[in-house]
């Protein structure tokens, strides 16, 4: 966080002030010497950043496909070397299904990974919202600069990882990057959103067959339908002790 | 917006409910037969937000540079005809600065763009409330489905164009296409957006020179900085009668 000179002004008076601000760095991915994508982001568990993203967008199989991350911090870029050995491929399935704020899932390598989530995890609804409520309080910066996104990966228990980004993409990539990085499974696990979930946010967490996903927000139809189809419980506008559940309804008590 | 069966719970009680959902679409835009980029978006306004995105991420320089646009919506694609010699280029333009959530203007030819904004227009902080007020009460997407974002160009005298979309880069995008298309000017103007604001919102409004940018939430350190370099007057948190005034305070009377 930075702190800013502003000008605060209520119901017509003046005043300056010192604000918290949210920090963007842009930061960008290098595979060897070739240069894969900059993200917009909060300068904080890099290495978590690149490997979720690496694993979400479908350009590694598993956590194994990286052999090195080395960050910069000076320079905000991460020098990412892969144990694959066609990494032309990888920027050929980043430039073909994803560029820009691109729709990874709608290419066929992706389609393939639509199988049904049969997990039969269960959880009770009054257990999620005192998730959410736990989650809220942990959201230091969203709380002190109004300017944050945050997930976090919980199970029956509790939060396990909890990350916070200006990006809501981000954030998720961070959490899922950092269980991939410690070796965790997502078995059983719900991924807790405060952004709103769209068909990419679903596709992210599919990847890891993580069987819930419950927001804070709005999902899009494409989301729903998506769930519905990959057998995947999402709860949105998950807010007090009330939440509304869209898709996969056995698995909330 | 599309209707869906929930189940909507309550203080631990079950309920059967219609929910109003907001829709997405994947929009690929194709710059003859060469695809560019596919967005996710609510599948209205495509021919601005396909103009705005061309013209905001530094692909093309005026709106003459586009021969012309067909959209198919039934596959969400839209067909670009680029009165621009060298179409290669606008595709190393995308991939080498802008992929992924990328940042476009820390490329060189956008930092040539960052030149001083000395427009000479003010504006009351009381007009700013009420234009937020205004701006609010036209959300007629979020207001029902809460799964959208908004965006505004606005003058002295009120709103003159206002979008939805599920992004809030598609939903400036689409503001400015639509000016853009119809040859309007952005002098004197200002920009209302519900959502953050990072340096991506801020490259794509300096890119029409709008001298005053205005958003109900937080910005980014990043965002702060540039609207400082570029003279852009940045207010934040306007909600009610406050707002913070980060930058350039000299238009805001």
């Amino acid at each position: 966080m930075e702190v800013f000179k502003v000008i605060k002004i209520k119901a017509g008076a003046k005043e300056a002030a010192d604000d918290l601000v949210v920090e963007e760095v842009p930061f960008t991915l290098n595979i060897g010497d070739k240069e894969l994508v900059t993200l917009l982001c909060m300068p904080a568990d890099l290495e978590d950043l690149a490997a979720g993203f690496l694993f979400t967008s479908g350009l590694i199989r598993k956590i194994e496909d990286i052999k090195k991350i080395v960050i910069n911090r000076e320079q905000w870029v991460a020098y990412i070397e892969l144990a694959v050995a066609d990494t032309e491929m990888v920027f050929k399935r980043l430039y073909t299904s994803g560029c820009g704020r691109g729709t990874l899932f709608y290419s066929a390598a992706d389609l393939i990974n639509r199988v049904k989530n049969v997990s039969d995890f269960k959880i009770e609804a009054v257990k999620i919202s005192s998730l959410m409520a736990d989650f809220q309080k942990k959201s230091e910066i969203y709380l002190k600069t109004g300017g944050a996104h945050s997930a976090a990966l919980a199970d029956n228990k509790g939060i396990l990882i909890f990350k916070e980004d200006i990006g809501r993409h981000n954030a998720i990539d961070k959490v899922i990057g950092q269980r991939l990085r410690e070796g965790g499974s997502f078995e059983n696990k719900i991924m807790v959103t405060s952004g709103r979930i769209s068909s990419e946010v679903l596709l992210k967490t599919q990847k890891c067959r993580i069987p819930v996903v419950v927001s804070k927000s709005a999902p899009t139809n494409q989301a729903i339908r998506l769930a519905k189809d990959m057998g995947v419980t999402l709860a949105g506008f998950t807010r007090g002790n009330r939440l509304n559940i869209y898709s996969a309804e056995e698995r909330i008590d």
